[in-house]
């Protein structure tokens, strides 16, 4: 959320129209899923989605995405938010999610689309109120109103025939994997991993949604491109050397979670150096072990856990304030 | 808790005696359930509870609720409270809902009393404690205390021979409801489904005892008592068209909790006017869902969910703080 | 956290040496798993945990808590925390429990021991972030991080097979004890029951370390070690009249955590007193409740609970401050 990258001409293009501006502001909401506040970056990261959703055969996964970036921003201008915030794409990237997330594990239905409309909605007011409490504290929101309000609507879905379930994961009791589903991950299922983690951050597995999506991302900032891919290469080989389930690996489902939590502790909420890059690897690494524990903690629910795993560790070791002069001890 | 209505002849009365004060800070506890600082809403909510008790075969439970908010009275002098909120009733309301709950989920037992007694004293600690901790946020507790104690005591039920949980909902997996469990709902129940949901405010359902708590809430405010109307109405019509299970909608299940929401919003913490309006209205078709999603999360452990999707939704909403001029954006 | 004892010998014998200086921290790191800034109860302590290991044939315990109050303290050495925390063994407690409990209930292997100096490492993560995220709310840390990082781990251990979740309880559905299992209990297995919940506060029941931790305690605080007692004593009484399971009772436990809440309400965070007995042992009743809610609550996930109600109980406890002159109403 640090860069603030846009070519002259399209910013004064944006200054001129009010519905280029309109459209800025959605591009960036979509670029601060991987937290560049960058209109190229949000449109090939568009771009990707859409690609790989016609690919994958679900068109409404990216109609999804797009309709509910456009509510949420509409609706931060009736909640009158910040200018700031709103010009930098802040109120959007949780819809965005939200509306690529819903059609992913809900059946189409009219009253999906009411779900999105309405999620996209409740995600800027889940942003503004998150925001508000997180304040005495100093951490930022992150992906948390994404992740809330989706699990929300998901979890309601079952006391409603007017959604179809379709796709949830089953509900049970959480089991040890069997020691065979960790078998040995040839070179390469391991980079078809990496790229489909990049790609999961949008909820869907695509090698060609990943590379573009890492151009989109380099293209707001190479330290952050950096640090996604060595974050899903660490967390993929930790996550393996400890007998991970292998298809989780490929699919990605391992390596989304850590990835984001290389690039906000190593790129954007924390000055680099050594201790930073020491702490983040921490960090990466055991956001691996909390993606664990968080698919234990919800099994019996039969609902993903998305980003939730990223959003606890980053706010964590956000909380714990590295190098920071106004820290003091536990209160006694 | 913006109301202060009083008659002057019941105002010089409770002036000149200690006891009919005690009578008075207890009857305002029980109006507080419905956020009314009024002796005669709170006369009239505990008659509509008696009348329901009886009338139902379960007087216990309005014994319990007596009972429950005697001793938080009590509890909160002991613990030397602000004198503004004893004497308008804010120590007592979440005490009353316990005491009612209790003996609607256990069976009667001398240890059922005993967990009466003992959650009403820790109802004024839980309120106390929640208002420490909300204070920075700014945001009220309203029905948490009880939500939480409730839960805590119906929980640890089953780890104790002495009382019996005879009425809780049994353990299980959450599934999605059968289509045809949502069949066309006769017109009939729909409106007894509005005269239930605000008798289950109080945690039981009878339709005269909704008709009362009605005209209780309305000496109150007529505002409140509408937007309870209106949010109980508005909230039944958007889950049976979402395919709501009928015999929840019926049974007002479905409607307590957007209720509740409506007058908060729409009445207590936020000042009239259109956007508020609209606010309310948003929050009134959330808590819905949230109500379905508390369902989900709160199964395999087979307790209620009492006023949890309210409290929440509630929350969220003010913190989000709609028109304050003192917001500020998401920290990044 | 308030005593600060140690002999003048030893204190003059750290301040020569940076080794023995170092080894204070680390023996005041484990005296702090019952409050006590002391190396001395420390050392006992420690003591007591390798005796119990050897007697029950589990050696790999005392090594894992050794070896994670060790790497803790060095870990706060790098993030440079408070020295005054740093040298009251704040930052070492959460660890020595932490490397006791995985050692429990996963089966020796190599990945254990990762798991050992990882949460280890992020025990002191943990306790600097919650100890920022509770400053406005003037409540200690408690053992709060040992209760998330361990769970958080025990939960993670499903998902790699490098671990083997050899000795976790069950999962399943919560359901009513027999009102069989809670037979009338011998004075000797009451005893037992006292000495258990002792030596469970460090995760292991086995009597002679009950007793020399009593005695550790003693030598730290009398007045600590009279409420330990009197909080066992009181904790297993309350749960035996109320029908709970009696080999739980006898097992420990029951006690270890009300036994807790009766030390820190009692004689750490709040001045003595009547009013402060009658709080604290209103604390101590309602943690055997919370203990019983807690089990409910983390049976479907086949982990155990630690000292998750201790910590919560004691929380509502402080924050609702007895006695404090800054208090104030609920917002409203």
């Amino acid at each position: 959320m640090t860069t603030t990258g846009a070519s002259m001409p399209w910013r004064r293009a944006c200054e001129g129209s009010a519905l280029l501006r309109f459209l800025d502001w959605n591009l960036r909401g979509i670029g601060q899923v991987l937290f560049q506040d960058n209109a190229l970056s949000g449109l090939l990261f568009l771009v990707a989605i859409g690609w790989g959703a016609v690919a994958l055969g679900v068109p409404e996964v990216a109609v999804g995405g797009l309709l509910a970036v456009l509510v949420a921003t509409l609706t931060a201008r009736w909640l009158r938010v910040d200018a700031a915030g709103l010009a930098a794409g802040l109120y959007g990237y949780n819809a965005f999610l939200l509306g690529i997330a819903l059609p992913t594990f809900l059946a189409a239905s009219p009253l999906l689309w009411v779900f999105v409309v309405l999620g996209a909605l409740v995600s800027v007011i889940a942003t503004r109120a998150l925001a508000e409490a997180l304040k005495p504290l100093g951490i930022p929101v992150l992906t948390a109103p994404f992740v809330l309000v989706t699990l929300m609507l998901l979890l309601a879905s079952n006391a409603f025939s007017g959604v179809d379930a379709a796709a949830l994961p089953d509900v049970g009791f959480m089991a040890p994997i069997p020691p065979e589903a960790a078998d040995p991950l040839r070179p390469l299922a391991f980079l078809e991993g990496v790229a489909h983690s990049l790609s999961q951050v949008f909820v869907k597995g695509y090698v060609p949604s990943g590379l573009l999506i890492l151009a989109g991302l380099a293209v707001g900032s190479r330290r952050a491109a950096g640090l996604a891919l060595a974050g899903a290469l660490i967390a993929l080989l930790v996550a393996h050397l400890m007998g991970a389930e292998s298809q989780l690996v490929t699919a990605g489902l391992v390596g989304f979670n850590p990835l984001l939590t290389a690039v906000a502790l190593g790129a954007v909420f924390q000055r680099p150096g050594v201790r930073t890059a020491i702490y983040a690897l921490l960090a990466t690494v055991l956001t691996v072990l909390a993606q664990g524990a968080m698919v234990a903690l919800i099994t019996p629910f039969g609902v993903p856990t998305l980003t939730a795993s990223f959003v606890l560790v980053t706010w964590l070791f956000l909380l714990a304030r590295l190098d920071s002069s106004t820290r003091s001890g536990p209160a006694s």
